[in-house]
């Protein structure tokens, strides 16, 4: 057990990777089926005549593995990972049979002007495939409790 | 029936609503056990002593859940829903019996310069919970194709 993260340990540059996790043809399909029950997610032969080209991951279902990757390999952060937001690009279909990988980094540690309890952490997280190629970029938000001070 | 839309169908202002649906415990545990597996989102007991005070879903799931809103009520994009990215903000937490609704406007449709054949829609994507407090809103750039010219 590593000791738990607050905003006062954390700083621009940290740095960590995760992975790889293999997304499949079932888990694909399973997803598309509950959340984004689109052709191209469900169907290889509509996929094959679809813009992707062949059975292709919901952009959401590929953020919420980076989420996975994440939350299992990160910094343990004190209160956990509380998202407020983040600016997301898809910038390459994930197939079936895909390998991702997450490198994520701290690029900015704020406290909170009104709250003096916590602050706000911005961390680059970036998805890669098996070639090595950029599938999906994060800039998200998180919340981070301040260390408490000893009364 | 509805025609399929492409690009030139398209205008700011053209907007749907679609929901309710709720978000029960299991949904939220399910899901967080896949893909956010963090003691808030597992938990009731965890939940309540945690920042969130009761079992939350994964801002992912919401996201998720925005989707299938999306996709099930929205326009019959030529294509289908193919994101690019976007700007994501987690407002206020969800929480297990709450349902939800989106409420989805284009603001931007953008024919693409370097191809001809597509171009970038802008769509604001707000879900709400049944008290009608925003949750989350997201601001999604989407690929759609241009109407193909007559030969």
């Amino acid at each position: 057990m590593t000791a738990l993260l607050y905003l006062d340990d954390l700083a621009a540059g940290m740095a960590f990777t995760n992975g790889p996790v293999t997304i499949t043809a079932d888990e694909i399909k399973a997803f598309a089926a509950q959340f984004d029950p689109q052709p191209f997610h469900l169907d290889e032969d509509a996929a094959a005549a679809s813009f992707f080209g062949g059975l292709a991951a919901s952009g959401w279902h590929t953020a919420s593995l980076g989420m996975r990757l994440l939350v299992t390999g990160g910094p343990r952060l004190a209160g956990g990972y509380i998202g407020a937001g983040g600016e997301l690009s898809w910038t390459q279909p994930v197939y079936a049979g895909d390998s991702l990988t997450l490198r994520a980094e701290i690029v900015e540690v704020k406290p909170s002007r009104s709250r003096p309890d916590r602050g706000i952490v911005t961390m680059r997280a970036e998805t890669f495939n098996q070639r090595g190629e950029l599938v999906q970029k994060l800039l998200a938000r998180m919340m981070v409790p301040r260390r408490p001070v000893a009364a």
